[in-house]
């Protein structure tokens, strides 16, 4: 995976898969049986636990770290219930003035170092079999639930938001942004290999919107990374975009199952990774249908310059022999006639 | 709106907003707290004061029947709550065998009566102020209701049917589209001037499943009524297919926002009209905000080949003088040296 995102050629193309440390497995569920979600994300020993189970069990490519995007605004000073199967629940949202007064970039040294200390053990315990990914979301996506204060099909509060009160909402996110900047820069220093952006709802946005309020934000995080660490940008739905994206100096790019593999290399140019983008529902099809169509998107990717993964997570009622069969068929892949 | 999708040239865009008949209209409310919705649905007098609500209070420049999507999977035999504010509800959802064998192609007339009561009342109360649009939903998006049971962000259970039990999935989608043609014709009968065909959902499929799931059927539709009625195809998020969508011989194309107006084009091909894309979020901005949007849109489509819309449902809170604003910035726009 690392050297697919450094430009290099590989044999064929890494795999792991979008919330590979969830709830279709059932080493996970038995954890999630006695620990709340929190005390699972700030529990170092907890937290590495479930981030090596996917690399145990499924024999992904990659981990990536136990956690969730909303301990950014949880660190900034917004309360946050995470109601397992109910979705997150910020009771006091930003709506006013006042609400927004109360938001502070953090030290977050202070308060997260409870992740720096997760990525520590990982790493100590993974012993170099696979790298290690850290991740954040991207700003657009984090004022959703700070306003919005719950999930949404349209964050239209959030976006109401944006659209009357403009000069606040671009301060908050530029608070978001200076907090993740020092947010991933404190994770690539503890050790992850690779930091992925995540902007689940950059799709929401007409591409205008998308470019002023979330690529701006998108970009000063990129350019203050790329050298330290090396970065994917997933913007789910934000297909149109991907050459801007790329234009950040990313080294990779998330891509969702609702455009062709051809159609994603066309707009994003040639050279930077890919990532995904198989449907995460399709893993409910027969494990036939799966080996079929996972060969063929690793055939529409062309073998290099991408890593296989889902294109978002996958589903809470995936049968494990499924994920299974999706890395295999990655990891049995052969790209003919290539020279390393 | 007429001239449009029959390719004429024309002084300027007409103008209509998705769910104009809806919650954001105190008129609409208070039928609301008399009536329960299949009481508006089905009551001639009531669908034809709803339907043209909008038509005097926002001045739009077509009128679009009160209906819902789910009266199909009603005739066919299924179940169907429509809870206020909370959406559908399926209590029998279609998962195994015995389920798909209680379902029906129905006598539309026998069932959908009340809908052709409802259109033939409406272009009479109409009189010819403004056309009349009737609809349907694709089989795809009437499937995910059916088999998904409620509104879902990923209709995995849907997509799990397609893939798991895929000939029984197509038989299904063969019975919405057979019962949609024929509900679509009578429609056309009874007096609307437009048939628009939803398919809310299908920009969850890939682009191949989407071929396979939802266009097919979406392209019978249209075949079978393209020479009796005007029909515009609405497939949010399908960017990917709009040249595909176009070749059914459809008279206009749906756009939602998630796509610049020039790129729809390209896409889609010339000729066709296009109709959409404001974001129906904007509408909280200020008016202002806007008139300077909606202008700069219709620049961006050009002015010909162009029905002005929103790229979604009108949002529930927006306020009714900014609805007022959308439509206005429309009809007092200017194409420059047309003639006609």
């Amino acid at each position: 995976m690392l050297r697919v995102l450094r430009g290099e050629t590989v044999e064929r193309p890494p795999v792991w898969m979008m919330r590979q440390a969830g709830r279709y497995l059932p080493e996970y569920m038995a954890l999630r049986e006695k620990y709340s979600f929190f005390e699972r994300c700030q529990t170092p020993e907890l937290a590495c636990e479930i981030t090596i189970q996917p690399v145990d069990i499924i024999g992904v490519d990659a981990a990536i770290l136990f956690s969730d995007i909303l301990v950014v605004p949880q660190a900034m000073g917004l309360e946050v219930q995470l109601v397992e199967s109910k979705g997150p629940i910020l009771p006091e949202p930003i709506r006013t003035r006042s609400d927004f007064n109360r938001i502070r970039i953090p030290n977050v040294n202070e308060k997260l170092q409870y992740v720096f200390d997760a990525v520590k053990l990982t790493k100590k315990e993974l012993n170099d079999r696979v790298p290690l990914i850290g991740f954040a979301g991207a700003p657009w996506t984090i004022l959703c639930y700070m306003v919005q204060g719950k999930g949404s099909k349209t964050f239209d509060e959030a976006k109401a938001f944006c659209y009357t009160q403009p000069e606040m909402a671009h301060r908050l996110l530029q608070m978001i942004t200076d907090t993740t900047i020092a947010y991933c820069k404190e994770q690539a220093a503890a050790g992850v290999d690779v930091v992925q952006l995540f902007d689940s709802w950059g799709g929401l946005l007409s591409p205008n919107d998308f470019k002023n309020i979330s690529l701006k934000y998108i970009g000063q995080i990129v350019r203050a990374l790329k050298d330290e660490v090396l970065v994917i940008v997933f913007a789910k739905g934000a297909w149109h975009s991907l050459k801007q994206m790329a234009d950040t100096g990313t080294h990779g790019l998330g891509i969702d199952w609702c455009i062709e593999p051809q159609m994603a290399r066309k707009l994003a140019g040639s050279g930077i990774a890919l990532q995904g983008n198989f449907d995460p529902a399709k893993l409910f099809a027969p494990i036939s249908v799966i080996k079929k169509e996972v060969s063929q998107m690793l055939e529409d990717f062309g073998g290099q310059a991408h890593i296989a993964n889902l294109g978002h997570g996958i589903l809470p009622n995936t049968p494990v022999d499924h994920a299974k069969a999706f890395v295999q068929t990655v990891k049995e892949y052969k790209i003919e006639n290539v020279k390393v």
